[in-house]
């Protein structure tokens, strides 16, 4: 088994047939991941014929693995199921708001690791898709999503055709704090992101992207403000449309 | 080392020290979850000191064993380190936003599980506490959380002094679908939920609280509309209060 250290993101895959049968035996382990009450506030869905993966890949801004991945697999969170469950059992539900998303997507989240983290255990190679909350009212309509069903991640999965790069991560006392937050100086931030800053790709993005610094990259080009702010609104209003707000 | 199907939630922790140097290393292994941009969107807080353990109890509904573990562990959705780092770098971050609080919370809630795994691995017992989300605001205060950070789980870590509840799950094919949503018929609602419902514990469950049905034990009494209602409404307030609405 790989130690998680040796963990990379794994875009390419191979031909090699991913099984059926194996995908829901680890889909089935990782369900011990922790949920809130034992409900399992989430659904996957599993997409594997390539008309459906090119109906997802405009959500996930075509990035090439989404269709080339023999596997996507998307995470809900869901409280429909539950809800259903309880309407049926002359029960009244009361899960259409905020909070119960937020129960619904740590669920979703917290299974979604689990399973990423055995299906790599086993040498599989998996991509996840930030996107998954950039466009989510396209991938609701692309898998029928019903009400209080809302997208919240996907991975691609199957065997590597590639090692995959190591990327960096900031030293443990940067994201670690002793019993209550110690805000960041200037000293402190320059500390712990030298590290990254001095790695010759990611100076070779700054150079590349005619940026001053790679702070910069991040702000102006991959994650700026105007598409935060649009992305904000369309993810509130698919939200509601779920019945969630 | 223990397998996924043997995990429990464990609530009661020995008197066995809890070496710091060992729960760092753990953490930061942890550090290789898939985050943003390898932006890792999240801070933790630990807490180990008695005094402020009681000052977090109620926030957590004074569980037992958020004063018994020696260790909590409050995850929390960061933008605010990248925001600093930003500013010093001559950029202009734009994360005060709905979106770049999903995407934090998303960052740390896949590095708690990735953390959660591993210490369970090594033996330790953890117990994940869904009730950070239901009393944001004074968590934030205990922690002196500044503008851009947002607790979003917490976890209770120590030497396990029991064994542990096995719980139940719902088979694989309540939770997965094949390239889209299969909504819930009765039948199947009663056929994935026969288990749960059979359980001694959970039948036992019903007739001490008085109720017709298991669900009714989680909409009237576990997870009540109104609760639900009115800590949304706290938690976006909170949401607001840091910036990320």
């Amino acid at each position: 088994m790989k130690t998680i250290q040796e963990r990379r993101t794994i875009r390419k895959y191979s031909d090699r047939e991913l099984s059926e049968t194996f995908l829901k035996d680890l889909l089935s382990k990782a369900e011990r991941a922790p949920t809130m009450g034992n409900l399992q506030l989430y659904s996957v869905v599993m997409t594997t014929d390539s008309e459906n993966k090119r109906r997802l890949a405009p959500a996930h801004f075509h990035q090439p693995m989404v269709e080339n991945a023999p596997c996507l697999l998307t995470f809900c969170a869901d409280f429909r199921r539950t809800s259903l469950w309880a309407e049926e059992r002359n029960a009244t539900p009361g899960y259409d708001n905020f909070l119960s998303f937020m129960n619904a997507a740590t669920d979703a989240l917290l299974y979604c690791q689990t399973f990423t983290y055995l299906a790599e255990s086993e040498g599989l190679g998996t991509c996840f898709l930030g996107t998954t909350i950039y466009n989510s009212e396209s991938i609701v309509n692309a898998l029928h999503l019903p009400r209080l069903v809302m997208p919240v991640a996907t991975l691609t999965v199957g065997w590597p055709a590639e090692e995959g790069v190591p990327t960096d991560r900031l030293p443990i006392e940067g994201i670690l704090h002793a019993e209550k937050y110690e805000d960041y100086t200037s000293e402190r931030i320059d500390r712990f992101y030298f590290e990254k800053e001095n790695r010759e790709e990611n100076k070779h993005f700054v150079e590349i992207n005619n940026k001053e610094t790679l702070a910069q990259v991040f702000t102006d080009l991959r994650y700026k403000k105007e598409d935060n702010e649009s992305m904000s609104v369309s993810f509130l209003a698919t939200l509601k449309r779920q019945g969630f707000l």
